[in-house]
């Protein structure tokens, strides 16, 4: 339908892109269909009874705050709860640090807003999180685009892209979306050392950092920034913005995330975010806040993470004993995913259609790299599939894996199968 | 403090600007102050009770979905909601039509990043609300501002700023904030047609259309664009982008607004929400809706007329009483806010610092005026000043009007004073 307004649109809607795994999601709902296409928490550990208990609460005794209008910058008890919680991570960040935003999502949106000029370049691992290409790519920004392996972010190959002068980098340290990998901290080091010496500042998005199911805590980012700063080597304060989010600790239906920022920059986003949404849901933030007070959030969290822990076994059980011994997989430490690496020759757009003909949903890689200046990652995600473990019951991942070894056997060149005739 | 961020603000970051009434609410909030500054809904008409059964009844039916992530373009049976509750009035919106946003303000938002490219004039009243300013500005906005009377938009003076082709008209058309006027009938159509003929498209935003505390309905201009469509007169369909919110009829504490529009704008703007918070709170979109159905909004909305035209009818009755004589005011209709006009002469910050001292606050009219090409609108804001009578209670706002007439009458010339003898 054609008005006076389509005629109109601005430049940047060019970069207009749905996100393939939305899109996807729509697919995903038909019936009898197993989907680890989403990114969804499992909605059967959500605390219902105690979001009654302070939804109640909240409504006979501050209603008539937790309705009315609020500050941009966020409610401050909550604002104080976060900054107490992160301290325990080493995260020292005082509640005026600390920005509620509308999800973790616009937080990237108003990053891009702040700092994106159109043609700058963001470094970005190969793969990323789309979600965040999809904020950045409106403000125009453009990619460098830095390979990973099996354990995050190779930052033996930085120097050379930092040197070209990125804005800045973006990095997901733990359990990586979509690739499940978990940065070490030697090299967490050297990416904190590396961007201090070439001057470029760093986002580091820490959804799924309390969602570890083995092994130790490793330190944040920020963390390392500040204690290149105690040991007052002469490294600058303020060189990492640290996001998170309660979206897979308590429940996405609230939209609650949050970034750490020097106060200068928390000013400024709070100015960015006025003129976006005038501030979060001051409902949500007041249940938010009485849901996860008085150790209840580090309660439910061991719950949730004993649930997915089980889950990703089960998964990684079944992996094992469904799928063809040319298939890879990533054994990811926490958070809610695994990368699959297909043989080459496999054309990924069969798969998923015969994948769908089983019944069973995934995310084709190609959606997770950023189309960089040299265009030289556009054929690396068709060898690769996004597995989420998090959303389906226990029966549900082995029965789709099994669905899934299916669609792909179906798809595999018959010579390769014959040479490997004991793994099946 | 300095870090690597703050050398890299992108070119955009020079138009954001702190809306300068979020910055007087801190200042207003000190003890003994009263208010007429915000544009607060009166917290004691929330509906508590109706909210605490709402809530209750959702987390024990629908908890895993109420908590979940949900579709971008909304909550499907709030949009039907709103669909069936905008037809009573004309509007004739399918669920397909209406998209959520969080707040009006986001819908603002996504309107200037989905059309304004930096340069693009857009026509605005002159004063007009300081929102949409702050929402265009930041994509590069530049005005055309029309001057307004007593009766909003002087729809006789468009032309020629229509012939010089803005991207599109922001109009208020509903009991104007900041300026309390309505469009009468004859302008809408006047605006309408005058937009058609230039191919202009507008957009309408209507917050407070539901308020009307005397006088009939008058109807809206997306209604009158599509009755130009139905008289088959060659009209384009789909001019008028329509924008209400809940924030002034059920909480603003919510954050919801909406957008009426064709649905390849619906599907564009939705698109962009995608990347700036994903979508609007799942757990206040079935709250919004638990709490409106079944008739409950109309009733609710006719409480809040209620309490609302009694403090309007209080405020305009102590103007009549306390101010001078060479002061004068708009009647409003509806809404929320009474725009008060001072003699030439006077200057705004010491009127301002001079009701602060008498615990009193208001909006200085400065703030509602865009800055257009030649600058034309800057001094015309120095004579005016923002009331809302709506968040105050009644002999709050009768006492808060004696101490501003005492603020102004001490900054009145002497002279003027004195030819007004018998008025005090």
């Amino acid at each position: 339908m054609s008005t006076a307004w389509t005629s109109r649109y601005a430049a940047r809607a060019k970069a207009i892109t749905s996100s393939a795994i939305r899109e996807l999601l729509k697919v995903t709902e038909r019936p009898g269909m197993i989907s680890f296409a989403g990114g969804l928490p499992a909605p059967e550990v959500f605390p219902t009874q105690r979001f009654q208990e302070a939804c109640h609460k909240i409504l006979s005794e501050q209603a008539t705050s937790a309705l009315q209008y609020g500050l941009t910058e966020g409610y401050t008890p909550l604002r104080e709860f976060l900054a107490n919680n992160m301290a325990r991570y080493g995260i020292k960040a005082k509640a005026e640090n600390v920005l509620i935003t509308s999800g973790s999502q616009q937080a990237l949106d108003l990053i891009g807003k702040l700092f994106v000029n159109p043609g700058d370049r963001i470094l970005v691992e190969a793969p990323t999180y789309l979600g965040a290409l999809q904020a950045f790519n409106i403000y125009g920004a453009e990619y460098l685009s830095v390979a990973s392996d099996q354990n995050g972010l190779r930052t033996d190959l930085l120097e050379q892209p930092l040197r070209s002068g990125p804005k800045f980098i973006y990095v997901v340290p733990n359990f990586h979306n979509p690739a499940g990998t978990t940065l070490p901290t030697e090299r967490r080091h050297e990416l904190v050392l590396l961007a201090d010496k070439y001057g470029i500042p760093i986002v580091e998005d820490d959804p799924y950092g309390q969602l570890r199911y083995e092994g130790e805590h490793l330190p944040s980012l920020v963390v390392l920034d500040r204690d290149n700063l105690r040991r007052d080597s002469g490294y600058s304060i303020g060189n990492v913005l640290y996001l998170s989010t309660f979206s897979k600790t308590l429940a996405p239906g609230l939209r609650l995330g949050w970034i750490v920022a020097p106060p200068e920059i928390v000013s400024k986003l709070a100015q960015l975010k006025q003129g976006a949404d005038l501030h979060t849901s001051t409902f949500s933030q007041f249940v938010a806040y009485e849901v996860a007070r008085d150790g209840f959030l580090d309660q439910h969290i061991k719950l949730i993470r004993q649930v997915y822990r089980e889950r990703r076994d089960v998964m990684l059980q079944a992996l094992q004993e469904f799928f063809p011994p040319e298939i890879t997989w990533t054994h990811p430490q926490g958070g809610l995913f695994i990368w699959v690496t297909l043989p080459e020759g496999l054309d990924m757009k069969t798969v998923f259609n015969s994948a769908l003909e089983q019944n069973v949903a995934f995310v084709p890689g190609d959606s997770f790299y950023a189309r960089d200046l040299h265009n030289s990652n556009a054929r690396e995600g068709n060898r690769h599939m996004r597995l989420n473990f998090s959303n389906a019951a226990p029966e549900k991942i082995r029965e789709g894996i099994r669905r899934l070894s299916e669609a792909l056997k179906s798809q595999l060149p018959t010579k390769s199968r014959s040479e490997q005739p004991l793994s099946v």
